[in-house]
């Protein structure tokens, strides 16, 4: 893979485009496939636009590539892996992909592997789901095994009157009930993995969660030394208990009694990573494409005393304007991320704003003014 | 230009590549119009790739266009004028191009407007170029007045023997002649500009020279701040009198006696200012973007204490195989950036490595310990 090697992505999301970008910098070739031409990644990478069971388009995007990565984990593999050429290796590979994209099988590995875990029961019928109502009590989140992220595929429930709504609203098919954890915070780190199991972690991070998504990360988490030791240990071997390669974003609770559970975890860069992008030596979308490249691996330190990041949200339907963009660029030390998406809807995730600052506060303060300026 | 405003740039050096990475932040979207396919834009943006003088061509890359600026500017306007829609704005403009563009105008616009400067002397044959070494003396530095850069088109005579030689090898036609400026030092900064006049330094840096290019870089000059004051009003002041849209980076000499000189202006994201994409909120070529769609300028401080910049430059002719990139990678604090050009040949820049650091000392052992490793 000497000169520039070549990185094949699956999927055209917001994650790809920055990846992309990352890519650019280190002399690293991408390309993009993807199901709709009207993506983040349109217009700034090398992009084919075709179905995922189209054999010849995927034999014709795969055929440069020396590894071949997700911009998320939900794509279906099937097709992509029977034509991929031999010489090119899927990273993250097809059993982490199996223990990881199935919620359920996910947390039956972090139980096998002894990670500490909040109490969940598997329920594949309304009635199951009823029992494990009784055994963990209320409220319950209730998550759809696949396809779960942003909020999509997922529903608390405040009581066992809800439980039917909710199952038929998740498809019907199994959930995956999780007891309510009386956390004190979220927390979250990012680990970068390469596949001999070299690995290093960012910072660890707090995390605020609006509508079960991501609304806005502070950097360094408010925790002491001894909670962000344990955080970062957890996170790393969770990396290791699943065979992570590339970047993986680490979801945790911290209990009152400064217990760290594990939550889930996301084998890609992540929503919580995006302020590496501005406050730290190399982003993860760079360790990503090191880590799946096998090369070594970007300091992942921090570049100031402290970063926040906040999530630019639609709250209606229609073409992309971003309103305010001007106004929101004007903040000083923020970095505004708008993903080039065609159009906007409620609850999508249309882009984030990174800030900088002397405390926590004042990077939040300036991330959410510049963000709260932007409608997109 | 509300959504997603179009750039369209002309040219494919690295310099559109790092613009075209920075849109992706904002939500830009960015062309590329370049004369050969195998430079540092294919692969990662919307490239088009056709003659100078091809009017079909350069109509339909320019189309969607709202803003038209330059990778580098030796670019032949000409045709790409002449076939540019209606609604879209060149940023330069004209105007300042025409000033810059020849190093004989510029600097007689510089004296027009009493920026401070060394003495030197439009030559237009062998004769008079006799005539300035005798009232100049020696040595002096001879420059082709249109595309010289990186080393490219500047010669430095130590006596009247040497003219002949130079004058020729320098095209023969004319000869911008400066008398050598006794400096201790080379300054540089960049400055963003609106096209109502709105202006935004970055720090002033220190810059050192091998073979007449730009080598290595050192943020912030360790200079006294009435001294790193006085060049950053020189560097906004010069912006003006040349009417810059966009970024400009101005290079300055620094005398014994604390006074500072212009030395020549470059009317575009420039080499001493890749550093701003690893050490400062906002990068150059971010800013570059904003000032040209009339946005607000972004944050120009750097995140922390202090960085340096080396450059990676050929030193064989082929195919660029960046070995000892794995080498580079591992170098703690240090942003790797190759450029994806084909070839690599003698002289050529083929990346550069940007550091943090608590001091410029720990920056610039770091950038020149991983620009070291990598033999492009």
């Amino acid at each position: 893979m000497q000169g520039q090697p070549t990185v094949a992505i699956l999927g055209g999301g917001q994650l790809a485009r920055m990846m992309c970008a990352a890519a650019t910098r280190i002399g690293v070739r991408t390309r993009v496939y993807q199901a709709t031409d009207t993506g983040p990644c349109a217009f700034c990478a090398d992009v084919v636009t075709g179905a995922w069971d189209d054999a010849d388009a995927l034999r014709g995007f795969l055929a440069p590539a020396d590894v071949v990565t997700l911009d998320y984990e939900a794509v279906d593999l099937t097709t992509a892996r029977a034509v991929m050429p031999s010489t090119a290796t899927l990273r993250p590979g097809a059993q982490t992909m199996a223990w990881v994209s199935d919620k359920i099988v996910q947390r039956e590995r972090a139980a096998e592997a002894g990670l500490p875990v909040g109490p969940t029961r598997a329920c594949s019928s309304l009635e199951s789901l009823r029992e494990a109502g009784e055994a963990l009590g209320y409220p319950m989140m209730l998550k759809r095994p696949r396809n779960s992220y942003d909020g999509y595929g997922n529903r608390s429930v405040a009581s066992a009157g809800e439980l039917e709504d909710a199952f038929a609203a998740l498809g019907g098919q199994g959930v995956l009930a999780e007891g309510w954890v009386p956390f004190e915070r979220e927390l979250a780190t990012m680990v970068a993995r390469r596949p001999g199991g070299e690995a290093r972690a960012y910072p660890v991070v707090a995390t605020y969660q609006k509508d079960h998504k991501c609304d806005a990360v502070e950097i360094p988490a408010a925790v002491p030394p001894e909670v962000a030791q344990r955080a970062t240990a957890l996170a790393l071997r969770a990396a290791e208990v699943y065979d992570c390669v590339g970047v993986v974003g680490v979801e945790m609770f911290l209990l009152a009694d400064g217990q760290v559970l594990l939550n889930e975890i996301a084998p890609r860069p992540h929503n919580t990573g995006h302020y590496t992008l501005d406050a730290c030596v190399t982003s993860q979308f760079e360790n990503h494409l090191r880590a799946v490249l096998d090369m070594p691996l970007g300091d992942t330190s921090l570049l100031g005393p402290a970063a926040a990041m906040v999530n630019i949200i639609g709250s209606r339907s229609g073409p992309s304007r971003n309103e305010g963009l001007g106004r929101a660029l004007a903040v000083d030390g923020a970095s505004v991320h708008l993903y080039g998406k065609y159009d906007v809807r409620p609850g999508r995730k249309m882009g984030h704003v990174t800030a900088v600052g002397p405390d926590v506060a004042t990077a939040r303060a300036r991330a959410a003014k510049a963000a709260s300026e932007i409608q997109p």
